[in-house]
């Protein structure tokens, strides 16, 4: 065929797309109904004479400020630090990070001289393509943001070293080190390094590690992740870093279990405006928590049920984009090993345009530009794809509607 | 008896009480299990079959920032505002008053010229005795507090409205309104009316109004309370007002319903924040609140089951006030008719005396000052009472050793 003839096919197949009146929703990575069923049971295991903790605390009643001890020493275990670094929070992860950047900026941290917003202008780096969550919490500041390219090991750590060593207005970076939100990348041993011990200029730059994805695996055999608490430990920098988690994508997203861990020193500078904000956080979901997994055993098994669920998913789009776009050079996409999503990457300037269209035709992907501080992709080229809540008939249709959009888009700037 | 007489008698028995080895704990308003007994369906009342909202919504999931619109309409009646002017929180509404002064620092509120942090010193009213953990939100922000007096129909009106028109830089006050912390008063609408219509130098004054005891009543017949956003909306100040409420003192304290009210315009810039600071409360445990209570009348029914229980333990804490001190002029304290504290003044410059020597006979009370801006009582008299946690004898002996404590430590002072 003729690139005019392959024009207008794709033209005619995306007006049949259309034509269906397609409603599918990628835009976040929501877990699937089939993935929450797996927790349900965190539904029912309490009962009238199940409300105590190990120590005898009323679960039901105030206090016990930074969660149950069993609960600490479980997530503990989780996030692979001691139990006195962990401070058990309420629903959501997110929350404990706008709330750590909100008293660095009216408090400061450990370190600083001052609080951050007395610093005059504060800046931020934010390795991309990356979470648009986070870069949100930056701009809700006023933070200004510093993109800094993401590799297949991590973050480009030439530039963050150069950046961090010569800026004392640089007070941190945000980083997904597992699975990384959208590429997939898990950092290599290397890079973890070096941000544990690079020189910077601030006295109080923050490492803010959100390990959203730290058992999130599609394979048996995940590539490992170096302890960044360790690493930061034996580079003399222990208060460097703030750890994030959660069970959002474990349990229930929207009634999980958040955890922020950090150095005893910082944890005792955060609990002292904690202590000001609240009496403590649900201690019953916490209980439900553990009785439901038991022990670590029973959270990776719990995981294991959900890459059952969810490989075929990700195999899906990958099949698809393999047999739609594999032969031509329009596209490139991440293959990752765990997470919830998949990295896209259009030629330059058509990642607008390929969203906009698989709207149009039903198909709701995550904005253009959104992996991006402030939602603009410089090269505006990557789109997020969320495979998750679709059902696998779902993915190989709007994956479909996407590689047409693709190649129409590319085919007509072309022209 | 001669003084010297009935001081040796009291000592005596003072000696007495602390020979008894007695450990009761009346620090906080925490309620008694019996209290949270009444709540136990929460535990089970969800299941398998059962997580899902009106409108198809799964509560299991992420999503929903302001509430279940369930949620939303429930709890506006609860408070007395429209569905639109709630948003329904996390487990805490200490939570929701810090995170609104967090923004009103960093951001601003409606009507501000710039964020609060940025408009030099900052001042708050502060009516006392009044409770501890809202004098510690603004000591943690470096806000200076001024003490208000309290009335028997709130605060003393004359002052309040003395000072803000004057300064523009007392930027709110913090309010109790209904069996207020711990004078158990509640505010008149002559007062009331006053806070919505005063005018203040201020563009940007608010009325932080804590309805905690909005329908803890002890009383058949408790006495009214204006509407305080209807009268701020009267006065042409619609923005003027934050109400927070919760369901902690309703059902479990630890893992209740907290809730935000304002106005439209107040509520709209404070999501423009909390959207970026998460993705939604737990919507689950809403579910359960709606369940367990299914509407006003159930959750009116839970509040008289907490009175039959409360009522006997106040009206322990009066008899032995009269019965030990009514006869002389050592001591004054309010007959609260709701709320969780009595408020017990001593002789000036005798409370943390007293205080102090119940611990030393094992009775712990709230500390000596803790009603008053950084913890400091001008006057050292005034002591909360927090008659819910222990039973109604333990109460008897508790109030009979702090009665004791207050002659020796009155008759001491006279010598």
């Amino acid at each position: 065929m003729s690139n005019k003839q392959l024009l207008d096919a794709a033209k005619a197949r995306y007006q049949a797309f259309c034509d269906e009146g397609l409603s599918l929703d990628m835009t976040r990575g929501k877990p699937a109904p089939a993935q929450l069923d797996l927790s349900n049971e965190l539904l029912t295991c309490l009962n009238t004479s199940g409300f105590k903790a190990a120590d005898g605390t009323d679960c039901r009643n105030y206090g016990v400020l930074d969660g149950l001890p069993e609960a600490r020493a479980f997530f503990a275990q989780y996030l692979e630090v001691a139990p006195n670094e962990v401070i058990v929070g309420g629903n959501a992860s997110l929350n404990l990070m706008y709330d750590a950047m909100t008293r660095a900026m009216l408090f400061g941290v450990p370190g600083a001289t001052s609080p951050w917003c007395r610093q005059g202008k504060i800046k931020w780096l934010c390795p991309a393509p990356g979470y648009d969550r986070h870069f949100n919490v930056c701009a809700d500041m006023g933070i200004e943001m510093i993109t800094i390219e993401m590799t297949d090991q991590g973050p480009d750590m030439d530039e963050v070293k150069r950046l961090v060593a010569a800026d004392a207005s640089i007070k941190g970076i945000w980083c997904v080190p597992r699975y990384s939100n959208p590429t997939g990348i898990t950092y290599s041993d290397d890079v973890v390094d070096a941000l544990a011990q690079m020189p910077t200029a601030a006295p109080d730059f923050r490492i803010f590690w959100d390990n959203a994805y730290n058992v999130h695996h599609l394979t048996d055999n995940p590539k490992p992740l170096r302890n960044i608490m360790d690493a930061c430990k034996a580079a003399g920098h222990a208060d460097r870093v703030y750890i994030f988690g959660s069970t959002s994508k474990i349990t229930f997203a929207g009634a999980g279990i958040a955890l922020l861990a950090a150095s005893s020193n910082n944890l005792a500078e955060a609990k002292r405006h904690i202590s000001m904000q609240t009496i403590g956080s649900d201690k019953l979901n916490q209980l439900r928590h553990l009785k439901f997994f038991g022990d670590m055993d029973g959270l990776r098994a719990v995981m294991r049920k959900h890459a059952t669920i969810l490989k075929p998913k990700f195999d899906m789009v990958l099949q698809v984009f393999r047999d739609e776009l594999a032969s031509t050079d329009l596209a490139s996409w991440s293959e990752p090993e765990g997470g919830y999503f998949i990295s896209l990457d259009t030629r330059p300037g058509l990642a607008g345009k390929v969203v906009a269209m698989a709207a149009t035709a039903g198909v709701k992907l995550t904005g253009a530009g959104a992996t991006y501080p402030h939602g603009k992709d410089p090269q505006n080229r990557n789109i997020r794809i969320s495979p998750s809540l679709p059902s696998v008939e779902e993915i190989r249709k709007a994956m479909a509607v996407v590689s047409t959009c693709i190649k129409i888009a590319s085919w007509e700037s072309e022209a």
